[in-house]
């Protein structure tokens, strides 16, 4: 299944995608969040499109698409977990999944405006496989029990300011990761029946231009290995994000410049839909 | 002022707390949130306790104390910040301060149990002020701006697992910082005209030892700068927290065993009240 979200910010119908048609499922469920995910919601959401009891939402493609989930109660990142991109940020690859946070303020929806941070030179995308929470997970035994914890898949574009994540931060990463608007999400939840979620395309754009190429099967640490691995150390929680990590192709290269005003960037991940975002300079109005 | 949330996790009544006698303020609001401390909430329960209309809460001495907030959507946790506790964990003083996050839902009562994580060999305790955003902070023009953002000030305890934080981490803090437990807070909610946030003492205790005993006067970076400083990276919300950082005189010092099964930790800041966190084994449950 492919749920997403639908109308302005705070206000989005949560919908069924089928054949290209969003049916409302706000008779079943209020909204696509972790109280949705980790109560048998889409049982029972597909139950309600077998009976035909779901409405089709009319007028859908007028709509704003907004992130396929609700704010979560946080949002976990995995970093350098492609061999070549870690060695494009100057690291080796790492012998343990590195964890870091970003702030659940940062999701939005897949093609809304994003603003430069006031200040920022080196505002910069990262396509990821985003893994959605269904189930708590907390000290789990092996990798194998994980997909029972996993609800679905996202896109997603990890936006980084690296000045912000590196000059100034004293080393610790989110300073340059949680600006507003840093975190790009959908279009679609897809559950995990629908995609080999270890062998997907993942690309990113600039202005038309291609810039990331890879596939989930080069990430060192594996969808099962992360979310193991983070069950040891915190609780995750129905509805949580996990960002896997991003290949190669990244402005901090060296190879492409960063964003600047004006750009558009697009991503896409082989069944989890694309995104397109354009980039405006930062307007103070608190 | 000061505020409180008393009962049952998950289940707390927001409270007034006036010369030791607690009245329930769910007349006035169903929590102590961003909702209500964004919308003049504070004022409206001033307002109904001069008013004589707050219901005295019966039996309070006998129910569980609750952090004085709900779950907010980020704490956000600034590292190094005084010049002792820099030295005895082998750093320079930043120079600019160091923003690392914990996942909200570490969040706990002041006295709840903590479980000591599974594999943990160096967890530690950490007295610090929190701050509570009282309104929303983006891109404050100066320091000056920050007293307007805040609604109060609370005791917090930010416990740390050294070796996740730093052994097995690949240097992003997060890891050792998230464990379920390791935030914490209260007893209270302290509004800013009833301290002087930079002039309180901060201690904590081990089984009834002194460990920590300093004053935020002695804070590098003041709550001011820190507000202004981190509303040019992210968005702070309502009801967000905030740690300022901690000082000397912690386990990872070299000077005091970690934590240990049994053992119990108190902290407590001027005016903002005490904790006491008995610590256990972890046991596997999910």
């Amino acid at each position: 299944m492919k749920f997403a979200r639908l109308g302005a910010i705070g206000h989005e119908t949560p919908t069924l995608l089928v054949d290209g048609i969003h049916y409302d499922v706000s008779s079943v469920t209020p909204d696509i969040d972790g109280a949705f995910l980790s109560s048998d919601g889409p049982a029972a959401v597909r139950a309600a499109f077998e009976a035909d009891a779901l409405p089709v939402l009319e007028n859908a493609d007028a709509l704003r698409i907004g992130a396929p989930i609700a704010r979560p109660s946080a949002v976990i990142c995995i970093g350098m977990n492609y061999a070549a991109h870690a060695a494009e940020s100057g690291s080796l690859p790492p012998e343990i999944p590195i964890m870091f946070l970003k702030t659940p303020n940062t999701v939005v929806g897949p093609n809304d405006t994003v603003e430069i941070p006031r200040g920022s030179e080196k505002t910069d995308w990262e396509v990821e496989l985003g893994i959605v929470i269904g189930k708590r997970a907390s000290y789990l035994d092996s990798p194998e029990e994980s997909m029972d914890h996993i609800a679905g898949f996202v896109s997603a574009n990890d936006v980084s300011e690296r000045d912000f994540q590196m000059a100034v931060s004293g080393g610790q990463w989110s300073k340059g990761k949680c600006a507003p608007g840093f975190n790009p999400t959908g279009p679609w939840l897809v559950t995990p029946d629908e995609v080999d979620h270890q062998n997907l395309q993942l690309k990113s754009w600039v202005n038309g231009e291609i810039r990331q190429d890879s596939n989930t099967a080069d990430q060192i640490f594996n969808v099962k290995h992360v979310i193991w691995h983070l069950s040891q150390y915190l609780a995750l929680e129905p509805g949580d994000l996990v960002l896997t990590g991003t290949p190669e192709g990244v402005a901090l290269s060296g190879r492409f410049p960063y964003l600047a005003a004006g750009d558009v960037c697009e991503i896409e991940i082989e069944g989890l839909g694309r995104q397109r975002q354009q980039f405006i300079a930062h307007e103070k109005s608190n």
